[in-house]
């Protein structure tokens, strides 16, 4: 048949349920033989769980399950817990199981990481940032009153910015801290004052903490003490912040002229054409698993056309940005999205906007920095899209004159979410003819430098102080395509053009384009570097054939805008290699899950995930393969990016398209298909 | 105003209208002194009307009198008229004025091309290919009686497809046509027969024409006869055609399943949102007028925002696509197919597939091969679409917790060509933002080979007997913007990683992301290569700044997936040299209207048109600019691409995207605007 079968199978790849977080939490409070603090309390000399995500049975296990009437795989948790309070302080993680009821734990640290995971590449938590800001208002400002004064802060009209990576060594964890002026109804981001301080928070003695360099206005002070003392002495000219009015709020996205509604809506006049039941989606001959986690984002499983899979995983792993200024928060950031929690952050959409009135829209648990599991109401939408395209047509008046088209409607899964400042949209999308594409638009606000100097060397200038900086964005998905089983090769296919003698004029030769094919045989042959030459057709192939002869295969087609990646010798580069990478092909490992890592953010110099060593030449003919796609674009602001930056121009992403994998487009099977002709 | 005003000028851009068409041809009969015949009916040796156009006046004076209070300019045609009955045959073009009664004509061909032009650069008319046809199908096959029947020949049973060029050099018109399977309620261009004949009609006396060349199944022959005696002889294997059923018709797009109706649709609730009156289009901040070319299709004037003029002209140039086979026809194929007609065979639009229901549908009226002209039903459609994502967007839960948000909205132009076999989906669109996309989808058959020998090496078999061929598209652009006035420079920005030493920690060192910019002097500074490294990003910018005191500009984005173009030693390379340029850039010139012509497909060997002239290292700095733009993608076709070649993935085009142009997005002042918030 060609309708997706339904079956509850799928079910192995959900998400923890908010009962079996909170079980998970239970058990480990009664069993690990040490006191937890709640995360949201915990001072770094104390022990607290960081975060609990489902974890998944090896692909094996699960294969054999699904497509074997192998037995069901036990349901378990994965638990990363924070020990501040130990000899060697460190973070450990844990597998928790089974469910319904725990009974067992198990530290698998070892031997996933091959090494302990010390206890500074710890992401920051609530409670550490909230004990910073402390220290920069209280302590640190209470120093120089007459330049705060003189600059506009009124005790509570600043919003701090946090930067990363936090210093220049392993072990480092000193932080660049923005300031910004708080905003009612608009974003902070875009309103920098021209002030930011560095805090050493290395210490796990909050009491040790201090502030070692602040920044003003292209001058850096050794603290605010110093600040005070210059500006005491008539050394430091100050910008007064000024009042943001309605008028000239470059942040303001309350719109300037009344609302009215009327623009074009979609309706289902069938009802919807898909089905979701618990963490499994239908859609014609489409069926998948989603979930979202809360690190790295949305992750579908088992993704099939007619019953047969054609991916075993298709997730986003991680998003960067690399960021130019000639002020230090900025010249110093490179943002690791996944260490801050893409899944965390994706908010309730807003309906009519985010996605279609008519949309399904569901909710996401995850458990983070607490002891409670926290549920977002309306974080995932999915819906059936009429793209205002023909998927295909064809009007014929020579010979026989008819019409036969098929309106492109599509289901797409998407979820938004807000990195402080920006917002991406992250969308998979489900096609008739068996294309799958991935496609993430950025939108949001830019992130800013207070404007001096040589500041447009490093982007726009877009406000009165406000410098909108240049940056590169990068995010990489995981592709785990089982294209006609789960043994696969790489397939490329290019064109050369072949000078060629007519064969019926012999004095004239013309420029004939060929086909050039061939099969990479090693993990380094299908590592294609950013801005390498990469042949035009890339495809996952099988050793079966269609009907025709050739292999089945998808192709592997990428859409992305990207600038340049860190060079290898920035001591950093090696935690987001995968960015080195426009695509790479790796064997599929279960212990080579993820290509980044939440502890690669605080710990560049040393990442605990180095994406570059899973290429290591070994075979990838006939085996279980795994792509790693990298997307993005370099940005550099301009005033239209505000109030925001719009989708338009700004979606990258890739296609998965079936090539020669079926004997004919599969689209003929659609209801939706039209046909007609005249005699 | 933020909204577009109405006015009538825009006229000045419309299409000739029936009743015009049918004036020229009145006037040129009256008064050119020589008969003509209808092209409909005309031989080689006699004079016909080919085609009629409207003819622009010289932008300045355009200019004059849209801006500037300047008389009206007189309204003209352009007429192309084919002299078989003169001493030396040519082609000329007239110019015809003024409506709406003419009284005056022009001979402009010498001053348009600078010489002559030959006769034999005429494009192929029907009556040339009825004649061929009978030749064929009458004379020659009849000296093949025992193998035609061997092959399933029944009298009536074939169609012919021509393929060009039409020899090896200059003065050449000898034809491969290669038959097809006609088919009832599909399309025979996917039903190859292994049969192609070489027709010589070279010469102006119709019964001097010949076949010179026979291919069947891998071989050469001198003629159908020298086939039919090898056959009789049984040296040749040939190939029965078998009947295509409905079970393996490769190319029905008759629905395998009962269609049901229950797509997602699009409804107004507030009605259209845009007008369109005569040639003229508002959309919110947006005007423009709109027209189509019965060769080169649609074309865009006086494209405002704000009503504040971004381009003069947008328009579809020029698309070819150059084949690969081991057949003759399909190796030396290559189709331009402007010289066929791009607007003149967009036929009428099938509601809820090609537009949505809701559209507007405009009529399109062109005269060629005919002394009536002729008007197409529904030919472009106009439709406002909700892309189902949001144009911007952003949560903001830190500081403040407000909502702000934009559906994204847009105003697209549509027409669809089908050029024989393949169908091409032409779109303009309008942003809310000041954004213009230009995108064109590739549907329709595929072209295609017989089967046989070493096909695969040029591209996959599809069928029993049809190797889909490699091809590769490509499709130019003109784009006359005149950003912030007509005088524009064009500034590149891209960036590179600057190692810094850190100001706070002086051992440290980082890799710092730069700006980096440059204004191209010259032509050939901005003449960019096919697969050049082009900086990523381009801008036409004016002498004026915005706000914040950077250059008013728009930004050229190009998303293309271009295979590559013919090796300059090719003869005919030049005949399509805009392809070797993803972007060029010229100074703007009345006498550099178009970056190809009709002529160019029957004399690529001597090309009318020759698009690297234009580029001849002018000055490009505070200019009036035109960028002409290269988009396409590498087709190596698949079984997926029957039916048809899906839209999916097979989308290429460009963004103009304003830059520093406003102060801001001027989406703020969108009527859907969705902003809310809590306290
Ligand atoms: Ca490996
Ligand atoms: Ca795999
Ligand atoms: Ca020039
Ligand atoms: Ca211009
Ligand atoms: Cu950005
Ligand atoms: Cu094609």
């Amino acid at each position: 048949s060609n309708m997706a079968q339904q079956s509850d199978k799928g079910s192995v790849f959900a998400d923890l349920t908010p009962e079996e977080f909170s079980a998970t939490v239970d058990y480990l409070k009664k069993n690990l033989d040490t006191k937890l603090v709640s995360a949201a309390d915990a001072k770094p000399t104390e022990n607290c769980i960081y975060y609990v995500d489902v974890k998944y049975p090896p692909k094996q296990q699960v294969v054999d399950y699904l497509d074997r009437g192998g037995e069901k795989p036990r349901r378990e948790a994965l638990a990363v817990v924070f020990f501040g309070d130990q000899e060697e302080p460190n973070i450990t993680e844990y597998v928790v199981g089974p469910f319904p009821n725990p009974s067992y734990h198990r530290d698998i640290t070892l031997e996933k990481f091959n090494e302990k995971l010390p206890y500074h590449r710890r992401p920051v938590i609530g409670k550490e940032y909230v004990d910073a800001y402390d220290l920069v208002y209280q302590k640190e400002f209470s120093t120089a009153p007459q330049f705060l004064k003189a600059l506009g802060y009124d005790g509570s009209n600043f919003a701090a910015l946090t930067t990363v990576p936090r210093g220049f060594q392993s072990g480092d964890r000193s932080t660049w801290f923005v300031l910004f002026l708080k905003m009612l109804e608009s974003c902070f981001a875009v309103q920098p004052v021209g002030l930011e301080l560095l805090l050493d928070h290395k210490s796990l003695d909050v009491s040790k903490w201090k502030v070692t360099k602040v920044f003003y206005n292209g001058a850096y002070f050794s603290n605010m003490a110093e600040l005070e003392k210059q500006f005491n002495a008539g050394e430091v000219e100050v910008i007064e912040i000024q009042k943001v009015t309605a008028d000239n709020d470059i942040g303001s996205m309350n719109p300037k002229v009344t609302p009215q509604p009327g623009a074009p809506l979609q309706f289902n006049p069938g009802g919807n054409r898909y089905t979701v039941q618990k963490n499994q989606v239908t859609f014609q001959s489409w069926s998948f698993t989603y979930g979202m986690n809360a690190n790295s984002g949305l992750r579908l499983f088992d993704i099939r056309f007619n019953n047969e899979r054609i991916a075993y995983e298709i997730s986003t792993q991680e998003a960067i940005a690399l960021y130019g200024s000639n002020a230090p928060g900025g010249m110093i950031t490179r943002y690791m999205d996944g260490s801050f929690g893409i899944g965390r952050f994706s908010f309730e959409l807003v309906m009519g906007v985010d996605c279609p009135y008519l949309a399904t829209y569901i909710d996401a648990s995850h458990l983070l920095e607490s002891e409670t599991p926290e549920t977002t109401k309306n974080a995932i939408c999915i819906f059936e899209q009429n793209l205002g395209v023909p998927l295909r047509r064809h009007y014929s008046n020579m010979h026989s004159m008819y019409y036969g088209g098929l309106a492109s409607t599509v289901l797409i899964v998407r979820t938004v979410s807000t990195l402080i400042n920006y917002d991406y949209v992250w969308d998979f999308i489900f096609y008739q003819n068996g294309v799958i594409e991935a496609k993430i638009h950025a939108t949001g606000y830019i992130s800013s430098s207070f404007y001096f100097a040589d500041g447009k060397e490093y982007g726009s200038r877009v406000g009165e102080h406000t410098l909108g900086t240049l940056h590169t964005h990068f995010i990489n998905y995981k592709v785990d395509l089982d294209v006609g089983g789960i043994h696969n090769s790489i397939m490329t296919q290019d064109m050369k053009f072949d000078p060629f003698n007519i064969p019926w004029e012999p004095e004239a030769k013309i420029q004939r384009p060929k086909v050039v094919r061939s099969v990479l045989e090693t993990e380094n042959q299908a590592a294609f570097e950013l801005h390498s030459k990469v042949p035009r057709y890339i495809h996952f192939s099988s050793n079966a054939t269609n009907k025709w002869g050739h292999p089945r295969s998808y192709r592997v087609q990428i859409v992305s805008f990207a600038g340049d990646y860190l060079p290898e010798e920035s001591p950093v580069e090696k935690a987001m290699g995968w960015a080195r990478y426009k695509l790479s092909v790796t064997k599929r490992k279960d212990e080579e899950g993820e290509s980044s890592s939440i502890y690669n953010q605080n710990d560049p110099w040393n990442p605990t995930v180095t994406f570059s060593d899973f290429i290591n030449n070994e075979d990838i003919q006939n085996q279980d393969l795994v792509a790693w796609i990298t997307v993005g674009f370099l940005h550099i602001p301009h005033s239209e990016d505000l109030p925001n930056t719009a989708t338009t121009g700004n979606a990258v992403g890739f296609f998965l398209r079936p090539y020669n994998y079926f004997d004919i487009d599969p689209s003929v099977n659609s209801p939706d298909g039209v046909f007609f002709h005249s005699k």
